[in-house]
């Protein structure tokens, strides 16, 4: 199983923030039907309740397709919709600790340094979400780890690596030329016109580009 | 183990938001030794991370103490920090949900209006949590459901009933009048000058005011 992770963490779509979530789930349907491998429900501001009801729902879009469904930062909301991991922050549970409830689901963990991602290898995670890439509107550009940052994680481990922030088309080549082995995009998706139309172009730039030898 | 939750829960203090979490625990731990029977974790702001770090400080004060501990709705977070218990909101991950993670421990469920209480009583809560009796700063004047609903939920039901919202020492007698088995604080003993003297004075007027016959 572990050996298809690169290729299920190919094109990674994290959900924003809009208050609609039937127009979120549509948008993400279109996204999978559009060659989505992997979704993320990260709604910081929602409650428990709610992201329950979402990610059960995503739960049956991402089985559909095919893909892997994973929950940003709440351990007990991805056991509780079956999803096939969790993804940590560096401020979220450590990844010692979800492990003791995750058991062998996947955990990803973001790593802006290094450092950091040398931490959450020896920590057990499953694959490293590296970023941000480039600035976002949703994060501090005091959270940018750049290119280089990204080729020097890429070259200490054999970990799965998505690069996210910021990441538009345009960008695709140089993020895998420096070791990504797949994108996280939020709203190159979620937020185009046709988010079936972009999934489809961005998994096209990818199945061209040469990754990482494995 | 069912017998003592109603002693258990009679002085149930929940945590502030202060940033100073040094402070906060010393403000518990004096009304642990004031007579404190039950800490509830709740920071609505904090990350995971750091729920995880302050909640194992709470579980070692409480457990010094013998005192219950509890954990707001995050169940990841009570399983990691062996709480006693979670206590979830009508937002929260619902109850039923809860008790496929929880197994054994308690959960408590807040209840502002008789219907909620009579399902949270179907869906398996140990207790509930019923109010904001009083206007507080922290929640909206909507929230308010009074003294008569208080009593209306405990003819209702037996299982233990913690009253919470705006509760002074002056309210006691009225809240426990009207049929609650403990009460719930933040302000009244987490911002008094001597969270001890505070505790052990709400301890001294909970001792003779005459409960509801179990
Ligand atoms: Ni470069």
């Amino acid at each position: 199983m572990r050996g298809n992770l690169y290729e299920a963490l190919s094109l990674y779509v994290v959900t924003d923030e809009r208050e609609d979530v039937d127009s979120l789930l549509t948008a993400l349907e279109r996204a999978l039907a559009g060659g989505c491998t992997a979704v993320q429900l990260r709604r910081k501001r929602e409650d428990g309740g709610r992201l329950v009801e979402i990610g059960r729902r995503i739960r049956e879009l991402t089985n559909r397709y095919g893909a892997l469904f994973f929950v940003n930062d709440r351990v007990d909301i991805a056991l509780l919709t079956d999803a096939d991991g969790v993804h940590i922050g560096q401020s979220d549970i450590s990844c010692r600790d979800a492990r003791k409830l995750m058991g062998k689901r996947w955990i990803g963990v973001s790593a802006g340094t290094l450092e950091e991602a040398k931490a959450a290898v020896s920590d057990g995670a499953d694959y490293l979400g590296v970023g941000s890439i480039y600035p976002t509107s949703s994060k501090d550009d005091a959270d940018l780890c750049g290119l280089s940052t990204l080729a020097d994680i890429a070259q200490a481990t054999a970990l799965p690596i998505v690069a996210i922030g910021g990441i538009k088309a345009s960008a695709v080549p140089e993020v895998i030329g420096h070791g990504a082995d797949g994108i996280a995009v939020v709203s190159a998706v979620m937020s185009a016109s046709d988010p079936q139309r972009a999934a489809v172009e961005l998994k096209r730039l990818l199945a061209v580009l040469p990754g990482r030898i494995r």
